[in-house]
């Protein structure tokens, strides 16, 4: 396997560049310390649909057009567009995809899936299977609260452990064009489930699987965490970014001051949104907008993205099932 | 893009093995013209579980426990588990994944599932990512049956045109050993919306999607429906399988006579199931069942099977969405 490092490690010797990339967000993701690093931002969260569910959809067509649109590039010469969302069964990306002509690859890791998909597209790309991927995610507050929660009618109350789920959208090019931060590694993370039930705090339940691929990313590459400037986690949020210190401090890591979460800075602290954000748009737009406006602007030459998610359903959280959650790392240079 | 062909179909040059192999069905599947091609015919639909989910989940991990096992592989020494299913958020892949520590890829193309978890595995092996990679995936009657319709406590009349979820599992290991059947092909399908609405009718809705990438697959490889001794479409049913056919003789194809449906046929016609079997389990475990045995055999040198899936849920349909579909092709030698 002369594609991997250490044991789990994906090494791209041909690095993938995200040659175009597009990032749409709510109005309160807006009024964050990060608005000037988003694309577009939405002047309210229905875009003038019926429902939430259209609005998710119709985000993430834009995202995908305006990338295509930067990129010069015609769908029907993408060689294949990978997306995932959290409703059920990916509706929102196979209902956009369907308005595609490219071969459309589904997949799933909750609020993970850009990573897992960015990882796909550079797969693909250096196996010369394709010269231009496409990926994309989005989620919107109103159609995962009443899917996983409650309908936003009831107003119910949150907790502190909750985390508020970003309405948003991102697509970006994975290409061999000339300029553009590559990726170099991905680590894609296996399932950790440390028992944890309670689906009004997924950070705790999360932490365990991002510190398991950090641990694992560091010790394939024989780097540290001192080697990136930004260690960006997404949606831990602020009571899994506490465990996930707690783990790296006792066992002993240095180089905690180059971590970053997500989902515990895209709303700032004046904002009224529990433990900060989470959804599958979360590490996406923070990713696309942050991390590579960093790497862009020579603020950073080197970011390792840890992209976390809780894969739970409302219906295995009923029966009492605990919660399995995944991370995947993405290393990104400039 | 060296590992092309044609405008969308993938080569693999370094043609990757299907290993290891396991099936297990529930009792009616193994009433079918099938029951001996099934590696395991399951006594009951729930193996001693208080809940169809935790069947459909145990059914998923004694697959992948049985094809480890016959294969010698330990689950550390796998590179990746690839697997997706129906249920809302993928929870029974993993929650499977959840108990082995191999890195987890989740994916979801309703019952393509297990075609486009085939192809990406083989991309992972030829790009040189990984050396052994486990796909797999599950599905049972009764979770879809309340997921999708109604609980089955409910005794809901089935129409004709409607098809019966296969309760079924299904794993495979690909790697280069020695022995087994080849992967050579496969065409990943873009996502078709005719606009048809009605969930009862799926077959209709998907026979397009067939068509679509079974043209796509013969233009770019140059073959026709005669090259292959089995053209396997999954889970178009009675109703899609008749759709497929006009689509195919309005465009003068030959070689008709080649045409086989997995859902039309697994429960043979004696048995009260509608226009046939669907679900993620079907096309899984008549590929690795059915048409691989007649690899084995020598019955067959050539075979494409060409996975269906109608990429709905419950939502779209009460929000009056028509069914994205989509259809994946993977073609298989001795």
């Amino acid at each position: 396997m002369g594609n991997r490092v250490g044991g789990k490690t994906l090494r791209f010797s041909r690095e993938p560049r995200i040659t175009s990339r597009y990032t749409l967000v709510g109005p309160m993701e807006g009024r964050g310390p990060y608005a000037l690093d988003f694309s577009e931002i939405l002047p309210d969260d229905s875009l003038g649909q019926k429902t939430a569910e259209k609005t998710e959809r119709l985000m993430l067509e834009l995202a995908i057009e305006k990338t295509l649109q930067q990129h010069g590039t015609k769908i029907q010469d993408l060689d294949f567009l990978i997306a995932g969302d959290l409703l059920n069964q990916i509706t929102t990306s196979s209902l956009a995809a369907s308005t595609h002509t490219a071969p459309f690859i589904g997949v799933y890791g909750a609020c993970s899936t850009f990573a897992e998909a960015l990882a796909l597209g550079a797969v693909l790309l250096h196996g010369d299977f394709a010269s231009q991927v496409l990926v994309g995610t989005a989620s919107h507050y109103q159609t995962a609260e009443r899917q996983f929660r409650y309908p936003i009618e009831l107003n119910v109350q949150h907790l502190k452990t909750n985390q508020m789920t970003v309405t948003g959208a991102a697509a970006a090019i994975l290409s061999y064009a000339e300029r553009g931060p590559r990726i170099t590694h991905a680590t894609i993370g296996s399932v950790v489930d440390m028992g944890l039930k309670d689906p009004h705090d997924m950070g705790s339940a999360m932490a365990p699987a991002a510190f398991q691929t950090i641990k694992q990313h560091l010790a394939d590459t024989n780097r540290t965490l001192g080697d990136y400037d930004i260690v960006l986690t997404g949606d831990l949020g602020k009571q899994g970014r506490k465990m996930l210190r707690l783990l790296l401090e006792r066992d002993k890591f240095e180089g905690l001051e180059r971590l970053q979460d997500g989902g515990s800075q895209i709303y700032g602290d004046k904002q009224s949104v529990g433990a900060g954000g989470s959804g599958a748009a979360c590490v996406a737009v923070m990713t696309l907008g942050y991390a590579l406006n960093c790497l862009d602007s020579a603020k950073a030459k080197r970011i390792l993205v840890v992209a976390t998610g809780a894969l739970l359903s409302a219906l295995t959280v009923l029966q009492g099932e605990s919660i399995p959650c995944i991370a995947h790392a993405i290393a990104l240079e400039q």
